[in-house]
């Protein structure tokens, strides 16, 4: 495989341009197309109007997370622009790879027919790992602003124990919270314990929700509905970090005035010069994994 | 020595509210004097315009921190009224104990003469301890609003070591920053070793400084003069949580174009029931610790 | 489903006697069958001759892990008598349950024909997830013994990220080890990363490995062939926790004159009340869940 | 202040043959005097019979901890002959720093005699700290030995809050026990709160002893007489730290059948290599210290 030296950075919001300059700082040059729409460009990036011009430059070009949102034409809110997908794959050069986030099926036959390989970053367990993380500190930011309390000696229960939930107790832990975590898996219970939390299955939620002063929910299905949310106090946080449809139920929530804040897409929001370091490091994992592939071929 | 049972919490601000309501979930009756200024009292707190009253029925009278500004006069900004500390001293029973914060000779003096034993709060370790953790959560607050990255793998240093740093750098660690502590004891530096961190010396401090992402002062004197502020990124963050003069100099950095956050007070601001309830527990303690002494004698 | 009151505890080294003592302390009736070859029973334990009494007393019989060794009769390495796997099946009443550990397709195929639901501990999450935890700290005890210094500051390898990795790396990072995890996956090596450890992935080792104090191999492959050792110093422990064949070359390790010790069934030689413990609280869990699943239905 | 260069390391146990090896290690010339049976030494050291040449050769002299045991010779526990500390005073360069462990009154007055600048390391707080590091291993190592259960979910209470308890109170929470610390002081309560214990004031300890696995005193006093162990279970491990004469009641623990282990001067006996070490970089930093002063002078 040829060297990569050359990057084309294609669409997307902040995230991609923190991205752009991330490859800068390790030694590429780097083309930025779509970004004619007041954003400031970091020192060494190349912006470029001319995509058909970056592309057919580019060892690898990267689109955007989500790749597109009608599924023809690149994901591009910083521009007034529209670039077609057809287009991209046809004026890229023929060794030239490309790496998207949430890559739908439409969008993967259009470079596959063009002869690219095309790989998702977003379904990298290093991307979702970092994402945890990020997200996790995000969460900590909203908890500390939001409470009249430390964290320190607070009640905190935490439901789900996927990745977000496990880099989020061990800050919780070290900063001295009593964290309870609840889930369904008991092997997610013994992590748990082992981290200094107390585990707790869903089935027994009801026995131990009541006394806490922060609820963070990460599981993306309503396992806080009204018979769980009563039994909380009026003064108890609600932080919900799970995806659409969210863990709780915020009608009842907002009846029973329970303050609640659903969070999303915090990495992007809280630490946008990371989010963009994350697709930057997973792409070069991708590229060294591919590496080494072809090498053994 | 009577038991406790009847409080007045006179005077100060919304802390001095919060250790009310503190002491109320304990069990205790409390009047509170001083908050006739447009506050909510918490439930359970007897309000009352009649200081006179309300000192000659307390078992203990807690006074703010700081308890004077003028020497004469009870530090009491949410109210319209003064109130003499002589005045106190002569309203309260025999027996009653007296409570303060940062007391200074003259009122001492004052509730000596009426017979009534007076303790500071401020001087207690445990206050200093707690206040300290309620510290470094207000910092690690700040950071993470501040940043545009995770904490987790910036480099940050921290500049002193001593309660404060103790509690930031326990978070910080395992959030997953990299820290370094300058300091002037070695002894400081083996434990800031022992706990996660590189250990610098202070007279070292240029030879390490410069790469970093973040940097923290807890020391009140200027230990980051311009000849090392010079050598920072124009993208560090200084963060100084030392009390006046501050360790950094300000002028410098404004000039640098170093963002600079100079945060005094932080438990008061970012956990103020926290703040109250530090106050209300290290009362507890001196009060334990009087029964003792009185148990022994 | 019925309650769980009687419970057989059947064959097994002393790990069984310990399972048996912690249903004791539970409250459950607890026969065991198989230990008349000097074993002191621990108290409250009703020590039986007669397998098929006790058996058909027992709502549960528990067997050990492995339950057989030459597929026909139960692992009694404490008795001077057989059992036959096919007579315990008999011997149980109707609605008795049957755990044990590593079951066979013959064993489970016995116990099935006579309607008794099987089920093996040996495959819960929960089992082996607290078991890493004990071969962990084993290993930090063979580690402490055999170190002519601290861990604190030791340059340490953990090859594989497993289960007992992570339990593992968290006792050596709070000890102030310097540890090093090498593993395949990037979304493992993100993990060892944000857990406070470097992070190599296994096809960069070579550049890695050489200057470590410790090596801990928890990988049941020859990940450390003779060109990975003989980089090493001749000071460097290894201790290999894999199951057979080992993730060390042991033959080159003893030429080159390094100190290896090959650690298996740690959990049972190193704490073995808590191995008892860890067999019987998944038990616990085993029946909690088939009781929900009968619930439902 | 002339650069050191030339080490002579006299007396001592094996403790000071790795003090001498990691001066070697750092680019030293080491002459060792007074190992003269059946020491193999380390690579590098220079062996001398002749003290006289080695102490007259060198830039500084270190002797053992303690330096002398009748307040003449040299602490030489594994040389046949005797060194008179006159006869090294006189022997050694005008300018030559001694470094000594416990130096008494008379040693320090037959070295200032001869105009020796003479330093105690026994004194400094890194040598404390990092010898509370080693000895905390050390008692870990121990408590790992002698349960037949993890550490993990053990109840250990530990007494007294000083340098050892510190450093181990932060290994037992990692490894997930649930750590009680009894202590005098308010504000070392606090920190072991923040530091993931429960904190009891040690007038309260008959409160909260009995259902403890293990205890670990660390206070040179009888903070453990007969009526608290006698609320002990005979399970329970006794591991006293202290100095003489220790703070257990050994006579009442051995007739209630509690097993206790009185462990001192783990650093040397567990980890000789790192108490080397910890002098060595002791004895570093006493000379950048005595650098920094003439400095200025």
């Amino acid at each position: 495989m040829k060297e990569m030296k050359t990057i084309a950075v294609v669409g997307g919001d902040l995230r991609q341009m923190y991205l752009a300059q991330a490859f800068v700082q390790s030694g590429y040059t780097v083309y930025a197309v779509g970004f004619d729409e007041g954003v400031e460009p970091p020192e060494g990036i190349i912006m470029s109007d001319r995509a058909d011009i970056a592309l057919s430059l580019c060892d690898a070009a990267i689109f955007p997370l989500p790749m597109t949102l009608d599924g023809k034409t690149v994901n591009m809110p910083l521009s007034k622009h529209t670039l077609d997908l057809d287009d991209c794959a046809k004026q890229l050069p023929p060794a030239s790879l490309v790496f998207g986030g949430r890559i739908d099926e439409n969008t993967q036959a259009i470079f596959e027919r063009t002869g690219h390989p095309i790989e998702d970053y977003f379904r990298r367990e290093e991307f979702a790992v970092h994402n945890a993380q990020a997200t996790a500190e995000g969460a900590v930011e909203i908890i500390l602003r939001e409470l009249p309390t430390t964290i320190y000696q607070r009640r905190i229960l935490v439901t789900g124990f996927g990745r977000i939930s496990k880099a989020l107790v061990r800050i919780l832990t070290a900063m001295g919270a009593k964290v309870t975590v609840a889930a369904r898996k008991y092997g997610d219970l013994a992590w748990a314990e082992i981290w200094g939390c107390q585990g707790v299955h869903l089935s027994n939620l009801a026995e131990c929700i009541g006394e806490q002063d922060v609820v963070v929910n990460t599981v993306p299905a309503v396992v806080l509905p009204r018979q769980m949310l009563s039994r909380l106090s009026s003064s108890c946080l609600l932080v919900d970090l799970a995806s659409k449809p969210g863990g709780v139920d915020f009608e009842t929530a907002k009846q029973l005035g329970l303050k609640t804040i659903w969070a999303l897409s915090l990495p992007g929001k809280a630490a946008p010069v990371t989010a963009g370091e994350i697709v930057k490091n997973t792409i070069v994992n991708m590229i060294a994994e591919r590496r080494e592939r072809d090498g053994k071929n």
